[in-house]
């Protein structure tokens, strides 16, 4: 299928230009140099530069939930689950860096039909992730912290990872998201008294 | 004096311009509307708008870096020090919401001689948290995860609060805080056995 690997070369091109120059800043004639394509080309797949930036994020969150989804029937129990869900969300987030950080950054330049679409993703990814949370809470796995905040606590290191992460510092992408994996798990994770009293803050 | 007041009423009102429009989409001109300041009232205090940004991002981050320092001096060990810090960067996070989304998404628009300035402010602060972890993780009260990952860590879900934070939640500020607060202290404490293995992932 030549048709649609060109169309999605262009797409990613897009997601790479929009990344750089944020979406006020890129134009489709820049989008048509970069990408080789013709302007009538680019046409032919979107109405416009907004619906480009719609397939950007609509299809970048619907791979992010298919792969959650795919760990979590993976997992045994609630720490296996969730522990798949923060790889598959790490290794797709690298893979797909242009893509996160509009996903994370420009949805306000969706039309609110596009945007309404986009959060419904959004939020069935949190009322996933959240789900795993309360249910490793009730097995007394993890402790009582909120499972919204708890979510959004992980999409917040995972989804700002490309503005912190050095790609020349000592720790490789996958070592980065294991790092995370291992803080987040351990804060979730019940505790045992002195755990408990470190945690708190009591004197030592 | 109220010349120094009504100055930083115009600032404050710069910087919530900035968050909610970008710094690209907001003018000199609507700051004076809005601020009711003639624009020589506002040449008279900065050459021109990127002075203004950058006169933002410097007292922010210089004063989100006095209140750690204070916290820090209040502290008596790893674990209280990391907590004022949490505590003081949350409490200044809400009571300076735009700055920090500034600081946290509009720094590239800074020019390269005051960009520098604040990535020194910025570099201050990860030394200052890198050395609490450090400390902790000599005595034995952290794990031995990586340092400067375990801050960008922390800052990821501080700086980010305010795009998942729905002030009409059932959590109020101080107690979204709290939680984070208690998710990344139990997340680096050292571990019993039995956290070791949730934290591990090993079958439960």
């Amino acid at each position: 299928m030549p048709r649609k690997t060109r169309w999605e070369d262009v797409r990613r091109t897009a997601a790479a230009l929009f990344a750089e120059n944020g979406y006020a800043g890129a134009s489709l004639s820049q989008l048509a140099r970069r990408s080789r394509v013709s302007k009538p080309g680019i046409y032919y797949h979107v109405r416009d530069k907004e619906e480009l930036l719609f397939r950007i994020c609509e299809s970048t969150m619907s791979a992010l939930l298919s792969a959650a989804r795919g760990a979590v029937a993976a997992g045994s129990d609630p720490v296996s689950r969730l522990r798949g869900v923060i790889r598959a969300h790490g290794m797709h987030y690298w893979a797909h860096c242009p893509e996160h950080v509009i996903l994370f950054g420009q949805m306000r330049y969706l039309s609110p039909a596009g945007r309404r679409i986009v959060v419904a993703l959004e939020r069935e990814y949190l009322d996933l992730v959240r789900g795993i949370i309360r249910d490793g809470q009730r097995r007394t796995l993890f402790r009582r912290v909120d499972p919204t905040l708890a979510a959004f606590a992980l999409f917040a290191m995972l989804n700002t990872l490309e503005t912190w992460y050095d790609p020349r510092g000592r720790l490789g992408q996958e070592a980065v998201v294991a790092e995370i994996e291992t803080l987040y798990l351990a804060g979730l994770a019940t505790e045992s008294p002195r755990r408990r009293r470190i945690a708190r803050g009591s004197r030592l």
